[in-house]
């Protein structure tokens, strides 16, 4: 009989985490990682897919774990140099890093879709864990701000988060396409559980949500469906959830983002800083856990993954 | 009076190595180069000038002196990473190196002439002297060898110049014309003199001779056209000259480059190792001076370009 198996929708580095300490206790067939593509953006002619990178980087052991994003051992010879030369210097693209661009650029210049080609840079990495962009299409997040309309990468590298969030959308999700990859797993019959890790749910994980089909795919399974809090103690792990909250005129709390998953979920991951909205949180009608969820170490990785999936088994 | 001025034909490190010297001796106004672009070629989804960016790097200091090509201080992260994720590595491209192709690429799009891009490029680095791109469309040469047709890059660094070369074409050499910042320099009454740099006669000099209009308004100029012999005792100081010499028949020696040119040079420059060989070139009808040519030392360059600049004085 084969194992259950799970699916995680991720975006970069937040959700990597816990996609690092699920990859550390279940197999390759166990886990699949459905990887948010609205980030992505051409840059200097090169397809930028930093949510991707991240999980590749996360899943291979090359990701820069100092500095909390790029590649371990990185080096900016290529940066340097382009600065000279007067070339766009506000997104970094390390020299070993700028490998994946280009060999990803002459995949798809190849006609392979992006599914094909993140399987081709995972297999090359070493990574036999699936990666699975959400969609093959591009879709794009566009932030609303009281400065006017930014591309994702401009708001959260150029300009820091800084402008103040009114609106997101996400351009070209109308006509994407859940890939074929993505909707076997949501059918297949091991499926046990779905996890949405603790990434930014406006801009990591809505945008995955918000691809045709994958709602829908996701209910009818049939599986439990827990998401583990990106907000702890009111502030975000990681990046600007917390403030865009606060300017999309929610609570920055961790009842705010269950609310943002109501009719999805089942179950919400708490950390034990929050253990008093736990009761609030069950109001809502989601079954609950209360667990350190704070990840630092690899073995902080693994406990999250450990109480997730025990948490989902608590369901049947 | 404004002082006169020269203009220099030249491929990539052979003739660069003359340029240097050159541009030792001039004022910036007063020596033009006009460099090879039929070795051009897009890798990786880059376009890559190989003449250009040697003739860039060798007058910005940046020329990586000790292995004779790419940048000094190069690193090869991009490289090994390239390597490990499947990608093409025969092509060398070091860190510093690749931000000049991206570089060039974002002007390129951006809708800039070559040419433009070049003087944007050679502005950037430092370089106050021209870097004329021979055309602006792209001329691209392809070698007929025993083992069929190659792109030029195919045939010198893939495979290392080893197939026997039967013929040598430029395409798009029909429909390519003269830039008007190369047309312009030509007709400039202060001009004194024209210098065919030490470079492959055949793959360096012979496709900036097919720009239509080109050898023309060498000839309608009126000043003298000398050249530096790139054969020195029977052998090229650089790269395969001597070698497709024998394959296309012709004895490899100093003689044999002065009759290619012969009908458009009026003065020939030998080394003193081929002093012998100064009667049989006169007796094509061109003048000769024998000096030592082989460029090792700074000192070296100065040298032979003083001693051509003397030369084409001769001729008034």
């Amino acid at each position: 009989m084969s194992q259950p198996a799970y699916i995680a929708l991720t975006g970069g580095v937040g959700g990597a985490k816990l996609a690092l300490g699920l990859q550390q206790v279940l197999a390759p067939d166990a886990i699949s990682f459905i990887v948010n593509t609205a980030d992505d953006f051409e840059h200097l002619g090169l397809p930028i897919c930093p949510d991707i990178d991240t999980l590749l980087y996360t899943l291979s052991g090359e990701a820069n774990t100092e500095v909390g994003w790029g590649r371990r051992g990185e080096t900016w010879q290529f940066m340097a140099a382009l600065e000279r030369l007067g070339g766009e210097t506000w997104f970094r693209l390390g020299d070993r890093d700028l490998a994946m661009h280009i060999r990803r650029r002459a995949l798809l210049q190849a006609g392979e879709t992006l599914t094909q080609v993140t399987a081709a840079l995972a297999q090359a990495m070493g990574v036999a864990h699936a990666i699975l962009p959400m969609s093959d299409a591009p879709v794009r997040t566009r932030i609303a701000t009281q400065a006017g309309e930014l591309a994702f990468q401009h708001y959260f590298v150029r300009d820091r988060c800084e402008p103040v969030v009114t609106r997101i959308r996400f351009d070209g999700s109308e006509t994407a396409t859940l890939p074929d990859q993505i909707a076997q797993r949501f059918a297949d019959p091991h499926l046990a559980g779905i996890i949405i890790c603790p990434s930014n749910p406006f801009v990591s994980v809505d945008p995955i949500l918000a691809v045709p089909g994958l709602r829908d795919a996701m209910q009818r399974s049939g599986v439990p469906i827990v998401a583990v809090s990106p907000i702890v103690a009111g502030a975000a792990i990681k990046g600007p959830t917390a403030k865009m909250m606060r300017e999309l005129n929610m609570p920055n709390d961790a009842v705010a983002v269950a609310k943002h998953y109501l009719g999805l979920v089942h179950g919400f991951v708490l950390d034990t800083q929050d253990a008093a909205l736990a009761g609030p949180i069950s109001a809502l009608g989601l079954r609950t856990v209360v667990t350190p969820t704070v990840m630092v170490t690899l073995a902080d990785r693994v406990h999250v993954a450990q109480q997730t999936l025990q948490f989902i088994k608590q369901f049947q």
